[in-house]
């Protein structure tokens, strides 16, 4: 196994957390779990296949993820109710999650001799769209779209963290690892502190 | 025309019934009853051709699929007046779009000699996406999404019934229609005598 | 630089400002205005690329279409508070990005020899699918599902009547400018003079 489908594995596990976090706030059964799971664990990496022209799509050619977010949906539909706060672990593992995807779609491209351009999109697209997907199905409002919070601004940091290191002359691996510092300490310190970029000072909408 | 296309179009057609009744409940025009009977006819099989790579996509092949589609659109913008219960209709031929939906996508990429795990993935992602487009883009409540009442699991039922078939020997056809033959049974269960899975025990989201 | 390619900048740019728009409104930070920019300037051409299996999809083959986007985001960012209605503006703007896109999404079609129909279902979808992803992810009613309204049908009128006008021997430019002013005018025609088809006749849903 490669280190970038451990990459690949890492997400894909975290982020079907996540997505069964979601399911069981909306309160659906266990194949529902699952959907839910699989849906935000391989979304964004789906994306980026499909746009890359990358085949088979990571999952179909190696279903193995499919079955580890499957696991994922199983062991949040039986331990859930232990945690005190899941909207509190759905945040934090997300912000794990968003990290290790982010370097995964970045190391994707990478590898792929892509331009820096399209290095960064695709970082930024594996990163945030199964979260998004997540979201929008189950009617959450999108991470994406929290007022005052960083995070398509981390996924942005981290991968453009990566492709500078990588044109400094850094490896590939440790220019990964540090996307993901990057990405994930942005966005503690946004969760923790409020760090936030200025939002647009216009009024609100009025229609 | 093979089998396998047959069950094309009878998805394609039940679907865009589906979808029509859903634009009926938001008092479009014609053209947007058409818009919305072709996302929710072709959406999932789209998804599922574009994952294996499957080109032409169906309906990219074969423009017939669209126009029978649209057909579907006028038939329903012109005589849904007739009926008593819009949702109620909605609610049985999305029943009978899911199972054919899930056949179609089975037989598809059993087809194409894919994994069993592949094989049931396509088989849910044919059936459960082109009506959850419709209902995100509708801003109805996915149907997936329904609190106990069983959607994902008919279609996860269906498909791995057709896998285990054809394991043991069972012809594709006959697999296939066993496949669309028990979705259709567990769903209709399940919107008759309320037959359901346990739901997730937690509390229910405080944030 | 082709004809073609001028018309997917055009659309990429008109559509950036309209997703940008819609940030404000939501009131993100500046990597929030690109991401949304960027997401609905490229995803009703990426949905057809994709489904014409046209790789590299366009923007990934030439990442300026993305800076472009950056840069409309970057200009709504400091520049919208300047004007009087936002909601006017941005009504106004999508139409005439959905008018650019329908005939760039037309164009593609025909450069690659598709039949009638699948041009006119291409138009279409590059037209409408940017902006529609654009209202999905940010919770705002679909323009192509506001009542009483021709969206849809601007589209399909446009597309259209540029096929009918190739067939009848037109050259494609000419036939992709007519493509954008019939659409354009029948969505001006409808913000302004409220034309509209008739909308489906039947009682509101009760469910």
């Amino acid at each position: 196994m490669t280190a970038l489908s451990l990459l690949d594995y890492a997400s894909v596990l975290v982020f079907a957390l996540t997505g069964a976090l979601v399911a069981s706030r909306a309160q659906l059964d266990l194949v529902g779990f699952a959907f839910i799971a699989c849906l935000t664990a391989v979304g964004g990496g789906t994306v980026r296949d499909l746009l890359l022209d990358r085949h088979p799509v990571f999952w179909v050619g190696q279903p193995n993820y499919v079955l580890i977010a499957c696991a994922a949906a199983v062991l949040v539909f039986f331990t859930a109710h232990l945690v005190e706060s899941r909207y509190r672990w759905l945040i934090w593992l997300d912000s794990f999650a968003l990290s290790i995807a982010v370097a995964a779609g970045t190391g994707a491209a990478l590898s792929l001799d892509q331009s820096g351009v399209i290095v960064v999109l695709m970082g930024v697209t594996t990163g945030c769209l199964g979260g998004l997907m997540r979201d929008v199905v189950c009617n959450e409002v999108p991470l994406v779209l929290k007022q005052g919070e960083l995070y398509v601004t981390c996924a942005f940091a981290g991968t453009v963290t990566a492709v500078m290191a990588t044109r400094l002359g850094l490896d590939a691996l440790p220019a990964l690892g540090l996307c993901a510092l990057v990405c994930w300490g942005l966005r503690a310190g946004s969760l923790l502190f409020g760090w936030q970029l200025p939002v647009y000072k216009g009024r609100p909408p009025s229609a």
